[in-house]
């Protein structure tokens, strides 16, 4: 962290970008608005982008930084010599677009991130295991540098912290992050408002979602392996984006017997995400990584290019003869 | 706080019971066993019961203190002098029988709480409604009287304060109570076992009681109210106990439209227990109050002697027409 400062003080002025995954979560949010609202503070005027919309359960962050969608910026936008900002992204395809095809003059990149699957893509890494959230990296360096965070930014880095935390019940969370949270208090994060619109905001159509893959639950190895889909048409018919859907591998997850938590998610026909989520002996990583995905030891992903009951096929036998060889112990 | 603490000091060595109330949650097993824990520390020799057996899901928190059952107590056990800690009971009978029934010899009540709706049964009666749990008072007073926290007595009381607090997503969550947590992590509180235990235990049969729930689920005013039951069938088909059942109301909760969220439960056939949860408008500890129940403002319970239907019937007309009448406005 103190490279990081470092390399933040000694930045030269120049126009900064600040980039996050696709199918943007609570962190990489988070994380997006709070850093550019570190960057202000230290005099940029950064322009914050993601490939996809603002899920509207995090559009209450968007108060005086805008994310702006990949497809609604103007062509003098795209051609400055931009010092990229990475936000929360293991691989840099992980953002959902070819950096050089949009940005032609971009000069470089600067990878924050806290997955311990990070491949060191960007000319600085700062990459930080030991954090629980992109957005606790966030906040460290913004009270480091400036000593205080303004309430927006409060709110944002609250927001990244908690969902990516499981509200601080995670193994991730350490002592600090609880104390970091304290802080935001503080800080004045509006905690109301993250609760309201993030946890209380759930349409009808999302407790349908959560009622189909109750019923599709199912189990593997005397109920070791808990995994549950959701198909095309219940996303369809019940209107549920990627940001609805991120927290419904909790369900699984929370069967007492259940090691391995698996949500099969059928965005389009031909391609199935898949979101892994292991308690205390398996490493979801090394899992997801035998799949070309990655992640955390308790959490990670991977997709599968196969109509939905083939990749469950594939992904459960591929998964159970795995675990039997101890291919992905801790 | 203070005149608690010096009254503590002050307290000279005698018998002395720890009793929570019936139907014990998260805070009732977490403050009556850290309290049995700070108690040990101040010298006494603390007998900790319960009118109700431990919920399983709470029962890693009994190690060096259990939580004795109260049929269980033996005749000597009952004819001490005690001084008797009431625990998070916002009224006396919440402890589910007459203390002078089984304790003939009993000396006084020390009534500890932090629901506003305290009638102060007490002959001292500490009752903090800021505080978010029953479990931050004893947390607290553990700092303030013995300056560290046993690691045992640290993961009860997380273990009250996170299931009191929603993970400190409510609003009754300040950054004095995440100050604790952070101070408890330090403590080596064991979050990994509490969220092993408590949040990732569910059977079977739980997995069924939500969906039953999700099943049952519906709205009045606009899904301004948000309400749904368990029927004693599924209680019993499930083999679901008041710990399990106890947080299924944050899912009518969850729903974006809802102010009010009300879940019946059926655990007999003649009494239908009734929780309440609101999210800022309306004041929950009023409106159960209105059905000679208590509680706080955003989360209440209220007991009907009718059958489901009918006590459904009753308590939705009534919690509709006292809405109209803005009768529990904050």
């Amino acid at each position: 962290m103190k490279e990081f400062k470092k390399y933040l003080k000694k930045l030269k002025k120049q126009p900064v970008l600040v980039v996050s995954h696709e199918s943007p979560d609570g962190d990489a949010i988070g994380s997006s608005i709070g850093m550019g609202f570190l960057l202000k503070e230290l005099g940029f005027e950064p322009l914050v982008i993601n490939k996809d919309l603002v899920p509207e359960k995090y559009s209450f962050l968007e108060n005086n930084i805008k994310i702006k969608k990949l497809d609604d910026l103007n062509q003098n936008e795209k051609l400055e010599k931009y010092l990229v900002f990475v936000m929360d992204s293991g691989k840099l395809d992980r953002i959902g677009f070819v950096l050089e095809d949009i940005f032609p003059k971009y000069v470089g990149i600067i990878n924050i991130d806290h997955h311990i699957s990070n491949d060191f893509f960007g000319i600085k890494n700062f990459v930080y295991p030991k954090m629980a959230a992109t957005s606790e990296i966030v906040g460290s360096l913004f009270l480091d540098l400036i000593g205080y965070i303004p309430s927006e930014a409060a709110t944002a880095i609250y927001t990244g912290v908690m969902t990516d935390t499981g509200n601080l019940t995670y193994e991730s969370t350490t002592s600090a992050t609880v104390a970091l949270v304290s802080i935001l208090h503080e800080m004045n994060a509006d905690f109301n408002s993250m609760r309201k619109f993030v946890y209380e905001n759930e349409s009808i159509g999302q407790i349908a979602g959560v009622r189909a893959i109750l019923n599709n639950l199912d189990y593997l190895m005397d109920g070791y392996i808990a995994y549950t889909y959701l198909n095309y048409e219940d996303i369809l018919a019940n209107n549920l984006t990627a940001g609805d859907i991120e927290n419904y591998v909790d369900y699984p997850r929370k069967v007492s017997t259940s090691e391995v938590a698996i949500l099969f998610k059928e965005f389009t026909k031909d391609e199935i995400r898949i979101s892994i989520r292991t308690k205390s002996k398996i490493d979801a990583n090394k899992m997801a990584a035998g799949f070309g995905g990655g992640g955390h030891k308790r959490a990670a992903g991977f997709r599968i290019k196969k109509p939905l009951n083939e990749a469950i096929k594939f992904a459960l036998n591929k998964i159970v003869e795995g675990l039997k060889n101890n291919e992905w112990n801790n």
